[in-house]
This record gives C-alpha cells, sequence and structure tokens, in this order.
C-alpha cells in the first residue's frame, strides 16, 4: 500500500473513528445522558453543526472565536462547524421567545468543534450533552440540572468515590472581594488568579495580581479569601443574610434532600474563566482531579443578549463525552460495555434456511438481536465463530431440528441449553 | 429587532433546526433505525461528519464531487462535510482489514451534506441510515438488508399498502441488453434512458438513445426491454438458468420466507443513477409514488477500490430522514408522537418541596419522566400549566399529602386518579 493509499485510510486529524466496539461505550454514555435527562423532565432539541459565522461570533468569547473552523459556502455564505451550543440554544429561543413556555428545560448532545493546536492528543470534536433551564431565578433551577447529570454519572456506575462536584458562586465571590475593599473593577483579575491557583506558584499568583492593580492589603485579602475551605467560613466574612451565601446554602439543602450532598462540596476556587456566568458556578472532577472536569455549568443572565431577545436568566450544564471515557476506562467501567449480540443462528443445510428465518423473525419480534447467518455451514464452524464474535447466545438447525420442531438454544458462556419451538410447527 | 438580528436567529440555509416537538419525530425515525439493525444483527459503528477531501474525491462520484462542503483547517488541511457515509465506511475497513471479521454487517446513522442549488426547498443537510453487508456474495445479504429496512418501516406504521419495495437487477438488465445484441459500451446510455422513463416523453428517450450510438434496431431491443412487466418475461429472455436472473429468483423466495414478499415487486426502471452499483438494486417507494425513494440500495463490487484493500462484494442501503417523514406526515402517522411527557409533579408550598423532591426521585428511579415544578404554586395554576403541556399524569402535593403520606396521580387525558404512597412516610 503506498503512502497516499495509508494516509486516506485516517480520520482527518483530531476527528474520531467509532468502530463498533468504540460505538457500544459511545451508545453507553448517550443513553446515560438522554435517560437521565428524560426521567428529569428535560426536552431534547437539536440544530444543524454548521451555524452561521456572524451568530458565533456574536455569542462566541474571544478564545473560542480564534479556534472556530469556519469556511464559505458556493454562495459566499459565512459558516462555520459550531464550537458550543449556547449560541444556537439562543438563537432558537429567541427566534421563538414569544411561543415558547417558560421555565424552559432542554437538552441537546450536540458535536462541537474546536481547532486547537496541541500535541497532547486533544481531540478537536467532541459529543457535549448540555442541559438548559431558561427563565428560573430561583437554585432550584442549578438544583435540577446538577441532579440530572449526577443521575447520568450514576446510569455509569460512578458515585461519590469516584467524583465529586465543586460548587461555587460568582456573586458570592464578588460580595468576598467588595467586603476586602477590593474595586469591582479588578475582580476579574482575582478570579483569574483563582483559575490559575495550583497551575502558578502562590508568588506568581501573587505578582500577577499586583500587576491587574491590587494593593499588596487587596492581595493579601485576596489570598485570604481564595483560602476559605468552608460555605460557613463565607458566613462568617459576609454574615448569614447575605443573598449569595443563603443562595448557595439553599442549594446544598436542595442536593441533600436529592440525596446527592455527599457528592458536593464548596470549592471557592471554581470560577469557570471569564465566560458568561454570573451566579453559581460548578465543575464535576474525579476524585483524584487527574483529568480534566466531568462536566460545569452554572447561572447566566445573558443568554439571549445580542439577539434582540428580553433578557433571561437560566443555568446550563455542559458533560463532554470525553472525559467521562476516561473515567469510565480508568476505573474499569468500559469492561462490560459492548455490542448488544443476543444470539447467533446458523442452518447446516440450504433446505432449514426458510425454518430458520422464520425462526430469526419470532426472536426478533420479542425485541432480541439476531444475525442469522448468511450462508448455511457446518455446526462446528458456526459455533466456533458464535463463540469467538462474542454472542450471548447461538443456536443452529438442522434437519433434525426442523423435524422435532424445535431447536436448542445454548448460552455460550455456561453452555448451559434451552428448547425453543420453531414457529409454524 | 433589526433585520441583522432577525437574519441572525435563522439556522443556515438548508440545515434544520430540531424543536422539541420535531426532534421527538427525529427519535422516532432514528429509534426504529436503530432497533431495526439491532435486531438483525447490525452492529453501529459511526464517525465524525469531517473528513479528508482527498478521500471524498476519490469515492464520491463526479456529481457529488460538485456538491461537497469543503474547507481548509488552520494548518492548510483540505477538510470537508462528508456528502454520503460510503467513503467514510471503505476506509474504515480498509483501515483494518485484517482484523475485522468477514461478512461484516455495519449500520450508521450519519448526517449527510450536498450543497444543491433549489428553490424547491430541499435541504442542504439529511441523517441517512445505512446499512452494508460487506464480503458476502449470496443474495442473503440482500435479503437481510431488505429486511432490516421493511422492519424499520413497519415499526413505523408503514406496510404494504403505503409503500412498495421496487427490485432490479443491474446484471440481469445487462444479460437483456447483451441478449438483444447492443453492445456493452452503450449499456450505459440505456441505463440513463431507464432512468429518464416516465420523466421525458419515448420520443426524447428514443432520440437520446440514438444520440448515445443505438442502432433504431438496437433502440427497438431496448423499448422492448424498458417495458418488461414481470421477472417471468425475463426469464423467457434469457432462459431460467441464467445466473442474474436465479439470483433474483431466489432474492424473492428469501422475502417470502420473511413474509415480505406483498411489500416487493420486480421493477425494470429501477438502476440507481451510474453508482457504483454492479448487480441487484432496489429503491422504496410511497404507494402513490409521489415523493421521492423513501430508501435505495444494492450491490457493490468495488467497495475498496482506490483504497489498497483488497476487493470486497457487498450490499449497502441508505434510507434518509426527510422523504419519510414526508410520508409520515401525509399519512397522518405523526400524530402520536410527541415528546415524552409522563409526570408533571407541582407542590403549594415550600414546605412541601423535600417531600416533592423525594416523590420525583421515587417516580424517576422507575424510569419515568417526571417534571418537578420549580417553585412552589397554586394547584390551579399548576393543572392548568400540566394541562396544556402535554404531560400524560400530574400530581400535586400539599401539606395534607405530606400528612396523609400519599399523593393522588391524576391521568390528565380521563381525569382518573390513583393513590401512590410518598416515599419515607
Amino acid at each position: 500500500m503506498s503512502d497516499d493509499d495509508k494516509s486516506v485510510l485516517r480520520a482527518p486529524r483530531g476527528m474520531r473513528d467509532f468502530y463498533p466496539d468504540e460505538m457500544a461505550v459511545q451508545n453507553a454514555i448517550f443513553s446515560a445522558w438522554q435517560s437521565a435527562a428524560c426521567r428529569h423532565g428535560f426536552l431534547q432539541y437539536d440544530a444543524c453543526v454548521v451555524e452561521s459565522l456572524d451568530l458565533l461570533k456574536r455569542k462566541a468569547g474571544e478564545e473560542i472565536e480564534k479556534q472556530i473552523y469556519s469556511f464559505q459556502d458556493k454562495s459566499g455564505r459565512d459558516l462555520a462547524l459550531r464550537p458550543e451550543m449556547t449560541p444556537t440554544l439562543a438563537r432558537m429561543i429567541a427566534a421563538k421567545q414569544g411561543a415558547l413556555s417558560f421555565p424552559l428545560k432542554w437538552f441537546a448532545i450536540a458535536q462541537c468543534f474546536r481547532y486547537e493546536r496541541t500535541t497532547r492528543g486533544r481531540k478537536r470534536e467532541h459529543y457535549q450533552w448540555n442541559l438548559d433551564i431558561v427563565d428560573e431565578q430561583s437554585v432550584s433551577a442549578e438544583a435540577e440540572v446538577i441532579a440530572t447529570a449526577v443521575s447520568a454519572l450514576s446510569m455509569l456506575g460512578i458515585g461519590s468515590d469516584d467524583a465529586a462536584i465543586h460548587i461555587n458562586s460568582r456573586a458570592l465571590l464578588a460580595d468576598l472581594l467588595d467586603g476586602s475593599g477590593i474595586p469591582r473593577k479588578i475582580h476579574g483579575a482575582v478570579f483569574l488568579a483563582l483559575d490559575k491557583l495550583g497551575k502558578l506558584t502562590d508568588a506568581e499568583v501573587s505578582a500577577s495580581l499586583e500587576s491587574a492593580g491590587l494593593s499588596k492589603e487587596n492581595v493579601e485579602a485576596a489570598f485570604r479569601i481564595m483560602r476559605l475551605e468552608t460555605l460557613d467560613e463565607a458566613r462568617k466574612l459576609l454574615g448569614e443574610e447575605t443573598e449569595s451565601y443563603r443562595e448557595l446554602l439553599s442549594l446544598f439543602s436542595m442536593l441533600s434532600h436529592y440525596k446527592i450532598d455527599a457528592m458536593a462540596r464548596f470549592d471557592i476556587s471554581v470560577v469557570r474563566g471569564l465566560g458568561y456566568y454570573t451566579g453559581i458556578v460548578f465543575e464535576a472532577f474525579d476524585k483524584a482531579k487527574r483529568l480534566r472536569a466531568i462536566f460545569g455549568g452554572g447561572r447566566y443572565d445573558n443568554l439571549l443578549q445580542d439577539l434582540g431577545g428580553k433578557p433571561m436568566s437560566g443555568v446550563g450544564l455542559g458533560f463532554g463525552d470525553v472525559v467521562i471515557a476516561e473515567l469510565l476506562s480508568a476505573s474499569g467501567r468500559l469492561n462490560g460495555i459492548s455490542p448488544t449480540r443476543d444470539l447467533a443462528l446458523g442452518y447446516m443445510e440450504e433446505a432449514q434456511r426458510p425454518a430458520s428465518m422464520a425462526a430469526a423473525e419470532q426472536f426478533r419480534r420479542q425485541g432480541r438481536s439476531v444475525d442469522l447467518a448468511l450462508r448455511n455451514q457446518k455446526a462446528k464452524a458456526f459455533f466456533s465463530w458464535a463463540n469467538k464474535s462474542g454472542f450471548v447466545e447461538a443456536a443452529f438447525i438442522g434437519p433434525e431440528e426442523v423435524l422435532a420442531g424445535e431447536v436448542r438454544v445454548k448460552t455460550l458462556e455456561d453452555r448451559t441449553e434451552r428448547s425453543v419451538a420453531l414457529p409454524g410447527c
């Protein structure tokens, strides 16, 4: 094979192929997302992965804009592969704002693209589960979104031993910074510093805060805030009547009613970049914090900004397929996931094909996955193939089975058998 | 709202948004595809919608190549949105030909893009269900693929009253043309003419055949062939030992074993363009033939051509989401399809929120879709909202329900009620 031939056999750089074994994992993740969202009353929506570049430029952050795959169609329209679903959600809601019923609970499973120059094997596309509750001010929106995500994790076998949800509030942070006399216009620098904590040394963080305009006193105050470990410490600084504190308290209380408070913890360091979040923010990590965030989200107030719609507050969550697959793999939970192969059905002679087809149809009507052999073959070859192909059961029909009107269905793992009547016999 | 704002609210031209009602239809179609494929033993695969332009140029027909959405990434790679899944399938199989087990039965649900200049409201993207059986010479591959597609139709409520599968064989056609003395090198012109029958007048078809190099006698012979109405008429011309005839006969026999022969008919006019099909070809149409083909497919021999793999014969089928949705809509079968909204759960006072959350979790663990109200509200407002939002059931928890430890779950359509114990009471 020439080098040209070999390179044409590969998916484009950063894009993934899903062979059946990989697809089974993907389907398990998608299925958990879909089930959890449906059970929690979210309605599914979708839109084309191709969006207008204009929309994405209006709604996407500057960092993202540099990573957009954009192109022109043959009429010269500026199009792009969406880097995230939120601009599309905003567009769809703004277009029908008068006709939709609010608060609205929607979800999507959306492929998103970002061009990143990286050597770490990071992908340029992923699927992201998006949950949004739009036009609900109360913290019950945060509680429902988090509970739904925890439900999906639980369906995948991930519980409080494996992952934790780190919760903070940008409003609480702002209140704390206000209380320390740090001017609003340099809050952003502290948010950035929080994002860097643990990645940079304290000295480096100090230096960057000072260069952002914080006084020595401000920097000390910022460090005291950044080192808060519990919500109760924040209460002592703010007083228990402070709205941002009460919201977080209320959220933790709701999570306890859902019995998922064991997974949740206050974490002052969660700020979710400098994006559009305005209130409570959260991120889920594996317990060892070895991987990137499993999911993240928070409260936004400006979803429909720049789109001409009336302002609406809401809570959104994004949960990608890559990190969760890494976590499932690292914790050995992918082993049980393989394509559904219920029953292999073979036959000895062409003469038994009609009976075999009728039997296959009977099993299929019961909802079972049946792989009917495409040709007649010897029993030994058939069972050898069925064994190595991962079928749960196998049955082989010869002249005797047709005569007797029944076939033995063998469970391949434990070699037990059961007899099943052939239809029409 | 400015014109700019309005235009940014629309999906790009030819691309579709799926609001929850439309998504429910889409999910019903995808679910039928997925279930039918799984029941018939096909394994799911997928790949990124972005492919290398090089691959698509090697594998796609010239007509398609003009319609490809192509672009360069920021490293100057030539990429494209796939116009069809087959080149990707060929690439994935060729890349692992040694490791895969054949015959292979795979399916995908793939979004595909074609840029078409058209005023007929035709979309520029659609989802296509692809079924392929690769490396199987026998006509049992055609039978399994067709039976699987019929099974999906049946799950959607479409049977032999609504649709028919038109089956032909390009090999049989070639044999018939050979038998009439029409040289191989102008068979293509007759295939094209068959594609045009009914769209052009006979005189126009005659003229185009003559200009393609057929003699007057050839044209008459071609018309005799193009007017064959039954497979038996073909047998009379070819003799019953002719391989291409026997294959079709065998296929119809297998379809009768699957009890789907009532939907299948021989149709000499089906040729499936000038693409890569080499043997049996088929297309499904609505009975009135008002719509484009519901699905189409056939036998190919050159799947891995130009990719360096060893040649493999197979059968493929493509089944798009647009025509089937039109057919379901035209036959009133979309009426029952709406998003799943099992149960709305409301509560009178904030004090009943914890009990309501526990009740919601109990119903959700039973697999039900539960929309828990985000705020307390009056019973009247809650039931009014639940009624107009299309929920099957609704339940409302006040202080009395918490005290009694049970809640009445109302079926909204017939106003019947049942009592359900609240958890932990």
